[in-house]
């Protein structure tokens, strides 16, 4: 049986990593994943050996290489058809469950809301690189730019986090159109680890409960 | 005025370098050039400093990335967006002339009709990443690819140019339909480097001539 496709979205601050972690522990021995399937845990930009330079190139806080916003868009898209093709499909083809920190939704709502690149132009890339692959479920942490700015200002940002509130207010908009238009699952983000990871595990047992057996 | 952009396309091994630096020391003092322009001789992938980052990736002779296709061509793209941006718009905006070693044919004859990528995808980027920008002169350096074989067979080969003579052979019936289809200017590229020179400056100065007085 083909495997599982799992993406966290969200704004920066707005708790992926930490959550990612903790459904790395717990996914595998909740019972919910069929015997014997492996979780490949894996993110964006990065994934892959090329993913990795290229997300050294677009979170460098120096902004040493001076990317032009259409530039940015393409290296996203790049770093995505090599992590769908090498690492994605594969995983998902050998029956395995994939859980991704961010895919084609952070590409509309930071470089299509944020950049105000064309909204057209984006939907392109995505159908190139995609090929017509889609989360089986993607969870959207979601938090207010205000709470996700006290939250990354005391740790060093990157060069996308450093745009500002303004900037991440658009990307805010984007998140929550999206999560509309693709059905997204909305988990509010400003409560306690505990208990959004409470929100996500009840989540993730409603939609796979019937695959374990 | 608008300065002129001036490509020089054709397979590896058809002499694109060698005719690049003569033109690099001629133009300029060809009196063809208006007064007080500069010639900026620029490269693709390159070009930019990013553009060096990805020239290295993409022509990496082990091909460590393992690059799939599509990603391949995306990140052509990239390099193309910078490029155009940052490099050859200014320059022309400034007036001054720039010649660069390869530019979107090249991508269609490798990519498209050596990879086998669709030519619609390819054509979405171009739109993309040019803006509707189009070389005043493309140079085609027209040669066999038995002869660029032979040519290219006792110099250290990267990434692409390892692909062998079948690959070429596509690429090299791309090039013979692009050069028809926009009109591009065919130079016979199997004679000696200073017929070659020779017949490049005649068409520069054919196509160039009323623009220094």
């Amino acid at each position: 049986m083909r495997g599982r496709f799992l993406v966290i979205e969200g704004i920066d601050g707005c708790g992926k990593t930490t959550q990612l972690n903790e459904l790395h522990e717990w996914l595998p021995i909740s019972g919910i994943m069929p015997r014997g399937v492996k979780l490949e845990i894996t993110r964006e930009p990065g994934g892959t050996s090329l993913g990795n330079v290229l997300r050294r190139i677009l979170l460098d806080p120096d902004g040493e290489y001076n990317l032009e916003p259409l530039t940015e868009l393409l290296l996203y898209a790049a770093d995505r058809a090599q992590h769908v093709s090498q690492v994605i499909l594969p995983a998902l083809d050998r029956g395995d469950w994939v859980l991704s920190d961010r895919f084609c939704g952070s590409t509309i709502a930071y470089q299509g809301y944020g950049r105000r690149l064309s909204l057209t132009i984006i939907s392109q890339l995505e159908e190139m690189v995609t090929s017509g692959l889609q989360p089986d479920l993607t969870l959207w942490l979601a938090l207010s730019p205000e709470d996700a700015i006290i939250r990354i200002k005391d740790r060093s940002v990157d060069r996308i986090e450093n745009n500002g509130i303004i900037f991440l207010k658009q990307v805010a908009v984007g998140f929550e159109k999206l999560a509309h238009e693709r059905f997204w699952t909305q988990i509010p983000a400003q409560h306690s680890k505990t208990e959004v990871s409470t929100a996500i595990k009840g989540v993730i047992g409603t939609v796979f409960s019937n695959l374990a057996t």
